[in-house]
Order: C-alpha cells, then structure tokens, then sequence
C-alpha cells in the first residue's frame, strides 16, 4: 500500500544521504498521506548504502506500525507530533548536520543576517527550550516534538520551516518529504553564514593591512602595464 | 541571435556550477554584447544540472526579453545597471559563496591582507551601505545595481572587480562571463584566508607551546639518526 | 596464522583511510585475538594505497613480532597497553583527526553538548596530563599507553570509548577494529560540532540582524502571493 | 637535457595539483641538478590541467633560461636564492594554502602545539618580517628569497624546513621536488590544527555542558540494557 509515498519518501532519504548532512545510519525523513493519515519513514539504524523503498516503513498517526518487517525511526513520535501540530506539512526531516546542530547545541536562534537566510526563512530560526527530567524519563520522542510545538505557539510554520532542538538538533519540515530535505540542505548554508557572520562582527574593523607597496606590485605584476606573470 | 554570447555565458555558468561556490539554483552570470547592447543571462530558479545553452536568456539594457521561453533571472536588473555604469566590462556573476556572502551579511569590507588578494584586487574590497526601505519596496533589484554604482563613485572597476551587497552578497566581473566567474572564485578564497588572518591577529601570539621534550622525540624518531618509524 | 584478524584489521585500516580522517601513512588500526593474546596492526610507515592484508603484522601481548616481514606501527606498545588495561576491548584506533587532535593540542577535555554526543560517549572525554621528560626519555609509546589507563582510573571503557592524549591526538577502542574506527569517526564530528558551540555561546546574541523589509522582500519573492523568482 | 629531473619536477608539480592546497595556476615547484646547477621549475600561468613534462623550465642559478619556450615562474629568483642559502635542498614548494597563508598574512609564527607538527618541523615554523618598500620596488622576488634567507640566519633548513613570508603565504622544501611538496601538504595540516588549537585555548574551559539526563538517555536508548536505536 501506498508504494507511491514510499518510494518518494526513500527518494528524499538518499537525497538526504547525498546530500553531505549525515553520516552512517544518521537522519531520517518522513512523508505523510493526508487522507489516510499513514506516515513513512525511514527504518531505525539502516545505512543508506543499503536503504531499499521496500524498507520504508508505514505507521498511524498513533505510532501503530502499519505495514513492515522492520522498526521505524527511533524518532518518529517527533514526525508525528510535527504532523499533528502543523496541519499543511506533507514531509520532515531530521538531521545532525555540523553548523545547525552548533547553534542548537549553544542553545542559540539563528538571526537572519541576509538575503539567503531570507530566501527560504522568513525569520528567526527558533531554539526551543531545553526539556526537563521529567520529559526525558517519559515519552522522550513525543515530548521532543510537544516542545518543538510549544516553540511555534505564535509562528506561522509555513513561514518558517526549520527548529532547532536544544541540545540535539534541527529539524525541518515542507509541503512533501524531498522540500523538507532541501530546507535541511538551506539550514545547514545559512547557519554556516550566521556563525561566519557574528565572528566577523566580533572581530570588528580594527586589523592593520597589508603594505600599500606590495599590494601594488602584486597587482600591477599580473594586470599592470608592465605585467610579467604569464606566458 | 548572438550563439557565440549564449554558449559563452552557458560555459561560465557551468564553470560557475563546478566552482563549488554555488548550489541548486543559486548564483548567475551573463555576458554582453556591446555592440548591440544585449545581455544574455540564465534563466531564474533553473538547476544547473538541466541548463543548456539554448535557455541562455536575451535582454536589452532596458530589461525586455528579447527572445526567450524562459523568464530571465529576478538578478537580471541588477546586471544591466553594473553594464551601465561600468561600460569596460563584459561579463557579471553573483554567488551567495560562504565567505564573501559572510562579509556580506557583517557589513564589512574585505581589507587586503596579502598577495593573494592583491594579484586579484587592486585594494579594499567595499561593502555597500545598506539598502533603505524605500529602494528594497522600489524596483528593488535595479536599486541595488544602482547601489553598487554608488559604492563605487570614486573607484575605478578595473582595479576593483568585486563588490559585496551588504546583507546580501557577492556581485563579480570582468572582461567577459568566464572572467567574472573567476573573479567571484579568487573573491571568495580571498574572503576565506582575510577572516582567518583576522582571528588570528585577535588571537595574539601567547599560547604555550608543547614540551620541548616531545617535540624533538617526535622529531627525531622520524628524522633523528636513530629514527625507528618507517620500514 | 589468525587470517581472519588480519583481515578484519585491514579492513579496517581501510575504512579509516576511506573516512577523510588520515593522510598518507597517518593514523593506524589494530585488533585482538584475547584467547591467544596476539594483536594484529598496521605496519609501520606503509601508505594505505598499497597496503596489503598480508602487510599486517602480528605481535604478542610484550611486543614481540610474532609474525611479518614487516616492522609494526612505531605506535605498538600504546595498543598493547590498551588491551592490557581494557580487558574487555577488540580493537583500537589511533588518528590525527584535525578537530580530536585540535583539542588534544590545546590540553581540554571534550564536555557533552548535544545528543551527537550521547549517542556514542557516555560523558565528557578526557584528555590526559602532559607527559613528563622521564616519561617521553624512556619507553615514550608504551608511556603513552599508561598515562591513558591513568587517565581511566575511575572511567569506564565501554561508556567511554576514545581519550585524547595531551599534545598528540586521539586513541579511540570498540568491540573490534571496525567499531573502533567508527568511534575516531563520531569522535571528529563530535570534536568540530563542540568547538562551533564553544564559539556560538561565546560570541552571544548580540548581534543586530539584517533589515526586516529586505527579510520580508526576498522571501516573498520566492514565496509569496506575488512571487517573482523561478520559471 | 635533464629529462629525468624535468620529470620528477612535472611529478611533484602534479602531486602539487592534486594535493588540494593549489587552484587554477596557483603555486610552483622546482628541482636541483647540483652538479651542473640547473634548477627545474614550472612555467609561469599555467594550469596544471594542460602542463606537460616538456613544459618544465630549465633555469641556471644566475637566473638564465637554459632551454625553454616558456617563461619560467615569476617566483623563480625566490627558489634560487633559496638554493643558494640551502646547499642541502633539492627541492622547493610554494604555495597560498589556506591556514599557512593566513598565518603569513597574520605575520604570525606557528607555534608547536603537539606531534603532527614535531612529526615534520622541529621547532617554530618562522614568518620573515614584513619587506620594505625598497626591496618591493627593486629586485622583488629575488628579495624574498633574502628575506627568508635572513630569516634563517641561526635556523637549520632541515630540521625547519617551512617558512612563511610575511603577507604573502609559505614556502617549504626538501632532499627532491616531492619531499618539498609533501611539506606543504603536511604545512597546511599543522596550520589548520594550530589555528584551532589557540581558538580552544582562547574559549578555555567554562561552557556548561548538557543535561546529565539527556545524556544518559541518548548513551542508553543505543548501547544500555534497553537500547531500542536500530533493528
């Protein structure tokens, strides 16, 4: 059943698994089928190298499997609290990938800082807060996604389609599995630019150039007039 | 119309898609023909893993398509007023490349630091001022272009091939497309190598180094007369 | 003799060579046959290219080539003495991955941050006290090894898998040799990941973010009712 | 004449090219024959992409072409000197690889931090003052082979075999060509870990790590008694 939203959903994952984000078994992505209600995501702990669409795994919207000889994603009762919570998404994804997972690490929002953050996110990229024992000795993955759903109380997730969770990682939704991947692919560029971008404002303005002399000579032995680099 | 210009600026875009400096659909370069005033351009949102030739779009210097399917890249008016207001050079890129587009975003100039930047840029590379409200809810792609011509009222584009929109990114030319994607390359290893000259410099000279001790036991047991790694 | 060590333990050199961890004759793999007390390891100096399963060579738990034509990873006592102190361990893994032995250089232990961590170190990862100049005089390698069961005094092995010894790099152990390689793997992410967040929580939230109309502008180009970009 | 010197000079200029630290026509290699005093080096502005054997240049010590139809590097009088000043070098490499070149441009030296550096350099690998004005303007390449000549007035080329001229980025040399450039390679790696190793010592040791309870609980939901990550 639904051979179609498998096979896009294991379409997405190995878009994921090349797209240079995760390593491994690391990551999984989720398509749902709105009408029936039936999520499919990737298996737990199953390599890419040899992730098959048969793989894919079928679950209701109450974490049942529906159809599968193998396990779903440990994660998977963060997909469907997202699913739940924000009604117009079709896929998720979830990654550990390097600059995102930095900035949730730090307990930090992404600022937008420029017109590629702006491009595809359409504010600050949220942190949720960090969880309590209590919430991690429960349902832990359940209450991942509760939280991740707290934080978007007053944002619009069709505006912004990227969390990170404190001290885990990001993840980020769209209108089918394979635009959840790209706006992994988006996350991870722009918060390798934010970061860039607040150490180069911490930095400041202050360091001493180059000799005027030998900026001269360089340029002008390649472009000058007398140039004689080159054949 | 104009072949040889189209395959020109197809090439320079796919040398822009191997550069490693782009992803997707991001970044555009074109090319001019001065004669006749036409600008060929990529077409907006297109893969570079699908572009041909023949979707090389053709413009005037007042923005009409001049023969095309597609739509030209929304950048394309910022393009037409670089060709305006520096009538020697035949070819624009624009990347959101990391480096470049980090000083971008912190609203910073690049200082030149080496010779490096000075074989390719004839001194600092500027930043504009931000963009006002006004000009952003204006024609706000031919407002940047014209932003840029005001950064470089008092500077002369054949010195300075470069510039960064602030909070925005990296604008490149050259004497044709093929020497704009160049100059958007070296523009970029230039940003690279000036952020981590500054941290260095605020990093100051005053770690400890390791044992001495250990230092020439390493040394030694490779390069030592009683070395002993190796066959 | 022991054909399937050797095998295994090549194989393992090799996926380290294929990790991105190691250059040329950098880092080495071992792993242990504990019934008969025999390790079997890289040779020392051979680069990964031409490395043979038959290159691998066999030495006993007081460092005696049992078999090989081959001289063993100048590095040899260090294993033996992990085996030693770790009864329960298969396999160790020594490399000079950039972020590991960044830390290792700068004497710090790596704290836990995120799940990344979690999910392969059971705390924070040690890093051993500087050796002495008696200690790097006599027997430097298998010194090498002791300081790290020092460092293990009240630390579990098997929730504590890698240690990085001060002003050298990392050692990281598993069940065999392939496990062990995995763990210098997740140890480098986690390495890169946790100096990003020192930075981030560093740096702040100071920053001032770009101008909310070019944030609404571009997004809205690409995503609003009156989008603009694309075909 | 020369051909087999030619040849290991072509080699190591390739080797150079597929090093990664060299883009476009960035960087150059030579050799020695110094029985008849003859250097070998790559000819300037050319790709390695489309450079030959029979391309290599033939130069004596006084700076002449001895056969050729190509220019030799413009960086060719520095590799003289450096022959000169080195009697026991056969090779020189000079490249603008990332960290080294932005320690150059720092004018900072690079201090020992741990083994991978004392595998290869036996102290601090020194950066030459700033030139001036006059050495600039008058014979400029030439004068960098002084300065970094001056620089090594009471330093041993061949437990140092690694300099970095101020503002401008690293040469390194050898007994041949290839040892030359396989002490660029190794150049660039001990700079990358430098650099990180003072951004570590600078954060020092005061993050708070993350939840003890997250911890636990990511470590044991993959390798506890309960694990339930994977099939």
């Amino acid at each position: 059943m639904l051979e179609e939203l498998k096979m896009a959903v294991y379409e997405a994952n190995m878009l994921l698994a090349g797209s240079g984000l995760v390593f491994g078994t690391f990551g999984n992505v989720s398509g749902i089928d709105r009408d029936c209600g039936i999520v499919a995501i990737k298996p737990s702990g199953v390599d890419y190298s040899v992730l098959k669409a048969e793989d894919i795994v079928l679950v209701d919207l109450d974490g049942n499997v529906v159809e599968s000889k193998l396990r779903p994603s440990s994660d998977t009762p963060t997909h469907i609290e997202l699913y739940k919570a924000f009604p117009n998404i079709g896929g998720v994804c979830h990654t550990h990938s390097t600059y995102a997972t930095s900035f949730a690490q730090a307990g930090r929002h992404i600022k937008p800082y420029g017109t590629t953050h702006a491009d595809y996110f359409g504010g600050v990229i949220p942190c949720t807060r960090r969880m309590t024992p209590d919430e991690i000795a429960g349902e832990y993955e359940k209450n991942t996604g509760l939280v991740i759903a707290e934080t978007f109380n007053s944002l619009d997730p069709e505006r912004m389609s990227a969390v990170l969770v404190n001290s885990h990682g990001p993840f980020t939704w769209g209108k089918d599995a394979n635009a959840s991947v790209m706006n992994s692919v988006y996350l991870e560029m722009v918060a390798n630019m934010a970061m860039n971008t607040e150490i180069l404002k911490a930095l400041g303005n202050d360091c001493d150039p180059m000799q005027p002399e030998l900026l001269r000579k360089h340029f002008d032995r390649k472009h000058g007039k007398n140039k004689y680099y080159g054949q």
